[in-house]
């Protein structure tokens, strides 16, 4: 294990943030080559690898790292028959590695990403600026103007209510992509050449109410506060949809975390994402997709979740009963969809049992 | 008048966008000088100039420009008893500019507010990027996290509802400041040396439901879709209360688009704003304020206008009701401004007959 040595002439802090209480999870189907240049900024975290599809693969990390590998074996041998909620040839598998860690915090990044620079060129450290996101209030019932308003050289301004000037916990860190922007499949097709270029200098907290894209390329969150809502479904193998994993996980995170009183961060910091992926794949994934979201999202806009479901896990619950009872008649997929949002959550608290132990008695928060 | 002619090495456009379709409003108690490093941008529009405090001074105004001024003797004069909804010794009295224009459109500028430079150096024209953020549809339904996605080199991201991806009308365009930041008498005081040096390269969408603190320094409406919300109440002579003009007009107006589903956008652009005012003169006139709002804010997070309104005249004098009957208790204050709020309207659509009629009518949009 790597410990707090640092590398020389690399840009990490003596002591890197959280080290003992943060786990780097990435989902994978080749070796890890990709680490290389987060050396000098993951080396100092525990890596839980979750690798998606043959398990008699080896995937090769470099050296120097410590890290955890699951593969589908692993799964099915820890979860048994409830590892019928993880998906397979999907990097929706990474929530798995949520469930194993046993830490605070999560962050989690695609193995395309690498570090990006900032307008001044210097690289930039991904992981120390989402956990200044996160260990930083949000602002979730009122809108700042000059954004961040606890990032120095900046403030509340006037006639923000000071009553809200404390904030809300911060639960999630969405941090955004320079070069291949996260498109959907048509606007893919539509736009081959476009590029993210613009750098904003910017960390905005997700009003309550207001639903968004959560993109799980490069997100971390607080797993004491909303881990069991980080269910990234069913996808892949044997499903009819891919590519909304990430989405469905963060329409229902954002609404328990509405309900909770928990903040939703999006911006800084950008990763370097270098390659987009096929369209055609990505079309085929997506359709159905495409079509049932303007159901999904008056859905999520309209669900309340009661005033008892005072934990993760119970909102959770009563979320997964809202969409079989209203999203299964958009199709069976929701029925089974909403069957493993239990599963996921009896398997959460069997590994997780001093949560879980916690939430039944509604002290989670 | 200046008509398109464009100043040699100036940065306009050949034709200034909207020029026909937009004024300026400044309101002011001293000389236009600041209007000289406004000139290359402000020229060709016509300038509508409310004097404030004694009517017997005469404003100085830079040759060349084409403007109509009016002092406190013009707005007694033009408006009879219901002169007394505009405010007197205080900026909120711009919104009588706003009321005496006959164009679609509205920018409003301090007098302390000189032209600021982009990180490349260049000089900002404010008013064409606020034209850009007004013609170009707003993202109120759903988060785009890639902020506007209709600019040049961004879109939709994945996830995002295709049936939202026209947006809805924009109807206000709120741009920031560099230099000295819109903070308020406590936070002056707490951090005198603060000046905001971040240049955040990004315009979006306040999310519906969402409230945020509406400045009145560098502000563009639609005078067509929300131009009667647009009142900056009741400050300065003979009141409780100042500084929350612009603050009461803009929940005021996000409540109404809220309601008509229009668009609010805030960010882009800047301007330099030159000179902190005091704060102990600025905390006398806060003071009620900071406290009032703390019932204000809850106030209008839960009002609901009924969906009969359906212009911004009804949703207006509804809301006055509401303020009437619910912040009345607060002190009696909120009486007087229900009242004047009426008669706001009233005056409104005398001087705007057309439109009144079509609002009338619920044609208005």
């Amino acid at each position: 294990m790597a410990g707090t040595v640092t590398v020389p002439g690399a840009n990490v802090p003596s002591t890197p943030l959280l080290k003992d209480e943060l786990d780097i999870v990435i989902p994978t189907i080749r070796n890890l080559d990709f680490l290389e240049m987060w050396r000098p900024f993951f080396q100092p975290y525990h890596l839980i690898i979750v690798q998606d599809g043959d398990p008699t693969k080896t995937i090769k990390v470099p050296e120097g790292f410590d890290y955890e590998l699951y593969n589908r074996n692993d799964i099915n041998r820890i979860l048994g028959p409830k590892a019928s909620c993880i998906s397979f040839k999907d990097s929706a598998c990474r929530c798995f590695g949520y469930m194993v860690s046993k830490k605070k915090y999560i962050y989690t990044i695609d193995d395309d990403c690498f570090v990006a620079k900032d307008p001044t060129g210097k690289d930039i450290n991904a992981l120390e600026q989402h956990i200044k996101n996160l260990l930083s209030p949000s602002t979730p019932f009122f809108f700042n103007t000059l954004y961040d308003p606890y990032r120095e050289g900046a403030d509340f301004v006037r006639g923000y209510p000071f009553s809200l000037r404390e904030g809300a916990h911060t639960a999630v860190s969405h941090g955004l992509w320079l070069n291949i922007p996260d498109y959907d499949a048509p606007t893919q097709l539509v736009k081959p050449k476009e590029r993210n270029e613009r750098y904003v200098d910017a960390v905005m907290t997700i009003p309550k109410g207001t639903l968004f894209p959560m993109c799980g390329m490069n997100l971390a969150f607080d797993r004491d506060l909303i881990g069991p809502a980080m269910y990234f479904g069913l996808m892949g193998d044997g499903q009819p949809i891919g590519r909304y994993d990430d989405m469905w996980a963060g329409w229902c995170v954002k609404v328990i975390c509405d309900h909770l009183s928990l903040g939703v961060k999006t911006g800084l910091p950008y990763i370097w994402h270098s390659k987009a992926s096929n369209p055609f794949v990505n079309l085929k994934k997506e359709y159905k997709g495409i079509f049932w979201q303007e159901d999904i999202i008056p859905f999520f806009q309209n669900v309340t979740i009661p005033k008892e479901c005072d934990t993760v896990q119970k909102c959770y619950i009563y979320l997964s009963g809202q969409v079989k009872e209203k999203l299964g008649k958009i199709d069976p997929y929701f029925g089974k969809l909403a069957d493993a949002m239990v599963t996921w959550i009896e398997a959460w608290d069997e590994l997780n049992p001093s949560a879980a132990a916690g939430a039944a008695n509604g002290k989670a928060r």
